[in-house]
C-alpha cells in the first residue's frame, strides 16, 4: 500500500511507471511478502499480491524468487547466520546450554520486526505441509538437531525435538494465542524459567523407570 | 437466531414453544455454544445466553451439561468434563503433579478423532483471535490457571501459562508439524520426558537470579 505510493513516486517522464530492478526492489519485495505471509499466512499470501503490496509487476517478483516458498525463506533473513548462532550456542558450557539457547532466542526473535517473520513462520506451519516441513526440515537440520547432537547424549533425535516444542509453544502462547501472563514476562523471566526446562529436554539424565 | 427460528417451527398447536428434551435438544445447545464461545470468547458466553441462543430454558442446559467446561468440551466432541479431570489431576501428590498432567492429557487426547478436534482447535487459534481468546481463556481459568493455583506457588498464572507453553508445543510438535521424533515417541517416553518439565514449570522453585 506503501510500497504502491513509493513505486509511483519513481515514474519516470518517460512514463516507465515499474519499480526499476536493482536492490531496493528485492528489499520492497521481501518487505512486502513479509507483510502479506504475516496478514494472511502462507496459503492465501500470493505471489501476485505480493507483487501488488510492492508496487512492481508480478514477473520481477519470479526474477527475484523461485516461488512463494523461496521468497518466504527471503523473509526470515535476519540479520543473522543461523549456523554461526548454533555454533556459538554449542561452544559454550554445557551445564549452561539451556538459558543460552532461550537468551539468544530472544535477541534474534523478540525485535517487533523480526517477531513478525517468526509468527508468520509458525502460523503457516499450521495451515501447510510445505511450510510445516519447511519449518520441521529447518529445525532438525540447522538448530535442535545440531544442538542435541553436540551433547553427546544418547538420543539426541527425541531431546532436540522436546526442546524445539518447549519453544514452539513458547512463541504460540506468547504471541499468538497471546497468554497474558507470557505477554507481560519479561525476558529475564522467560530465560529463568525456560533455562532449566530446555536443560532438562537436552542434557539432564533421565530417570530410570520405577 | 437460527436455533431460535427453529424452536418456533416445533411450536405445538397447544402453544407450548419450549423445545423439549432430546437428542436434538441437546445437539441444538451444543452447537448454540460453539458459536457463543466463537463470539464472546469463554469467559464472556454465559449458560443463560447459550440458552438464550438454543431456544430453550437455562434448566435444560443445567440438565445436560454439569457446567460451562463441560459444555465446551462437548463443543470440541470430547466425552469428557474438564472439571472432574482437573479435578483428578490436582487431588493427587504434587510431587508427580506434572507425570499426571501428561498421562491424562494422553489419555484424553491420543485417540485419533479427539485428537482431530483438538488439533482444529489449535490451529484456529493461530489464524483467529475469537478462536484464540477462546482457547486461552479456557485454559485460564478452567484448565492451567486451576492446576497452577492448586500448589498454592506464588506466582501461579506464569507457572500456568508456562506449563500451556510446554504442552501446546507438543501438540503442535507432534499432530501439527510432525517432527519425527515426537511423532514417534511412545505415551510412556512423553510422559517421562514431559512430565518433569511440567513439574520444574508448576512446581520447583525458581533458582535465585544469579
Amino acid at each position: 500500500m506503501g510500497m504502491t505510493s513509493r513505486a509511483g513516486s519513481e515514474t519516470t517522464p518517460k512514463g516507465r511507471g515499474r519499480r526499476p530492478g536493482g536492490t531496493d526492489t528485492r528489499a520492497a519485495i521481501v518487505d512486502a511478502a513479509r507483510k502479506s505471509f504475516a496478514a494472511k499466512g502462507y496459503d492465501k499470501a500470493s505471489m501476485r499480491g505480493i507483487a501488488r503490496e510492492a508496487g512492481v509487476d508480478p514477473a520481477l517478483v519470479h526474477h527475484y524468487f523461485e516461488g512463494k516458498a523461496g521468497l518466504f525463506a527471503a523473509t526470515l533473513d535476519v540479520p543473522v547466520d543461523p549456523a554461526e548462532l548454533i555454533d556459538r550456542i554449542t561452544a559454550g558450557d554445557v551445564d549452561r546450554l539451556g538459558w543460552r539457547i532461550v537468551e539468544t532466542f530472544l535477541t534474534v526473535w523478540e525485535p517487533p520486526e523480526r517477531r513478525d517473520a517468526l509468527v508468520a513462520l509458525v502460523r503457516s506451519s499450521m495451515t501447510s505441509e510445505e511450510a510445516a516441513r519447511m519449518l520441521r526440515e529447518f529445525l532438525g537440520r540447522e538448530v535442535f538437531g545440531r544442538i542435541a547432537a553436540s551433547t553427546g547424549a544418547a538420543d539426541p533425535q527425541l531431546r532436540g525435538a522436546l526442546a524445539a516444542s518447549q519453544m514452539i509453544g513458547l512463541v504460540v502462547a506468547r504471541y499468538v494465542i497471546r497468554v497474558p501472563a507470557l505477554v507481560e514476562a519479561t525476558r529475564e523471566e522467560l530465560v529463568e524459567r525456560i533455562g532449566p526446562v530446555l536443560q532438562a529436554h537436552l542434557v539432564d539424565r533421565v530417570p530410570e523407570r520405577e
